[in-house]
């Protein structure tokens, strides 16, 4: 293991502890506050180790957006796992393995594929499938339009099946991401609690039982109002390193980062739309990368002067905070975890689908 | 390992065995007709496999882009390894390691900084580091610019040092990723081998031995001239794959390309210049990704017509040329093989840096 930064091989994704530390702790305080559930994402790290410290230790309630996530932290003692991502009739056998496995396992559903894929396949031995019914709010991303009548329909099939437990209602709150500050993200919060809960209402009024109303995302949970105290269950991921984007939207400061990478590996995400952002040297302001080729990154200034060799002679580490930290993180098979300038830790995050 | 095509888990990367098998037989001939070396680069797959199928089952004479591939290559039984990647100071150990192990293991530099860093850190037990100075036609990825005095300067300090042996002469030729048809790399190829001779003239001018004059780039190797076979060495790499740049660059076919990823998993690599190829479906040309979010893609229609779902029930499968196979294998820990709809065989990449 390299001692300090310098000593560690580029390009690399450093995780900063005293930071990601700060950032678990802050939406563990934020969810006892409102008194919501916290079922942090582990899709931006894909880590024990984070998932260890987002769940405050306990290793129950999380969320993941792949099947190979969802198996790697079975393996390593997690339950109470949300697989959060449309499901799909060929990933059946997998899931049911994992609903056996674990205490709770949940599948999330967005159309009557998914909804027949597990009617057709029930699980054995009083196990129900336990699902989230995911709407959509108009991004487009996924889930069923909120104000479609495939909302009730699907959930009153669902709710009336015995080999299913129709768990929650989730909402991404997609429209976070159009946000410029962290008013903009708490205006959309308010519609999305006010979705959440006619849905909702929409329910009962059907005769439709469904306990957990969940809402998605990083700006949602780091900019939160507290009429959100109606809601049941928060599902934030990125805020554990943050990243150029969250602060561009508002979600945090640019402070609460709590990664970079050296230089390269870095993902093209945010490159187009924000060609200054995408890629901010860490103490360079004036630094951009302008173009990739394999393993060699182009750098220029933002100010149109000369690169300064002297500041920047070759061979020199820079660093750069990613646009898109989930993206980035995804490129590198090992993180390397620093206190001040002190290599701590090595974590290996899981790969693949 | 699965059994067909459709039994493959999604998002996967597949690996067209007839095809790579083509490629690769295509670019021996080319390489024995004109009398040059065949130096494939592993970076585009980092796989044993085509490594093997590649360097014709020697196993040797290899190039890399990365020291976690020149040591995964050597622990794998490849010898003769390029690292063309410019050399800095902090990579000399593991560089060491590697010119120990191997019969031939040869560097790059481009700068005084990695000439120095080779004068600092001689080898002992009588061997010597062997160096390939890469020059830079004006493209700017990297290599000392051809027509600068640092070149000779360069390589007079590197010859005459006991230390180093300087091997050879290495341009890119990146001009080639400028055309739009083959008449254009060939007139490219013209330009890059006179740039090849001239350089070497200028050395043998000044009493500089060098006996490798090397040309990269799958483009360039894929569209020959004649007038190449006064070069000695050929260092392509994608063409193993190919991809949908190479065949708007002129490189190759469509119908040569040997790898298709399911949906998703690709690469943001060239969707903003070229947002029509850049994700490429099989059989469904007037499809095209358009933005992602995690796991989920978004597809849309080019003509604008609405999406057919009785064409593409949810749960199918989808197939994507990608427009960097490079960018895109990269995402994977596994390819999986096929001939016909018949899986074949599971390769695992090397990874990280």
């Amino acid at each position: 293991m390299p001692t300090t930064i310098s000593d560690v091989p580029t390009p690399s994704f450093l995780v900063d502890y005293d930071k990601v530390k700060k950032n678990a702790q802050k939406m563990i305080d934020t969810c006892e506050r409102l008194g919501v559930q916290l079922r942090p994402h582990m899709k931006t790290h894909k880590t024990v180790e984070l998932g260890t410290l987002m769940t405050n230790g306990t290793n129950r309630t999380i969320e993941v957006s792949t099947l190979e996530e969802a198996e790697f932290y079975a393996k390593n003692g997690f339950d109470d796992i949300l697989y959060a991502h449309p499901l799909i009739a060929a990933r059946i056998e997998r899931c049911k393995k994992l609903a056996y496995r674990l205490k709770a396992f949940h599948v999330m559903i967005e159309n009557f594929h998914g909804l027949i894929a597990l009617l057709s396949s029930p699980l054995e031995n009083g196990k129900k499938w336990s699902v989230y019914l995911e709407i959509d709010d108009g991004c487009g991303r996924s889930g069923v339009p909120w104000d479609s009548g495939d909302v009730i329909k699907l959930a009153k099939e669902a709710s009336e099946s015995p080999y299913i437990d129709l768990q929650g209602l989730y909402l991404y709150n997609g429209k976070t991401y159009e946000a410029t500050d962290s008013k903009g993200i708490e205006n959309t919060n308010k519609e999305g609690t006010d979705l959440l809960t006619n849905s909702h209402k929409r329910f009962t009024d059907n005769n439709i039982e469904c306990r957990t109303l969940a809402i998605g995302n990083t700006p949602s949970c780091s900019r939160p109002h507290e009429g959100m105290n109606v809601l049941t269950e928060f599902h934030p991921g990125n805020y554990i390193f943050y990243d150029m984007q969250q602060v561009t939207i508002g979600s945090c400061d640019i402070d609460d980062i709590a990664c970079h990478c050296g230089f390269l590996a870095l993902s093209y995400d945010g490159m187009n739309e924000y060609p200054n952002e995408f890629s901010t040297f860490v103490d360079n302001p004036d630094l951009k990368v302008i173009g990739f080729s394999q393993e060699i990154g182009k750098v220029t200034t933002k100010s149109g002067d000369k690169l300064n060799y002297d500041k920047y002679p070759i061979g020199s580490q820079l660093f750069i905070i990613p646009w898109h930290s989930c993206a980035t993180a995804c490129q590198h098979t090992v993180f390397y975890v620093h206190s001040g300038n002190k290599i701590t830790d090595m974590w290996k995050p899981a790969k693949g689908w």
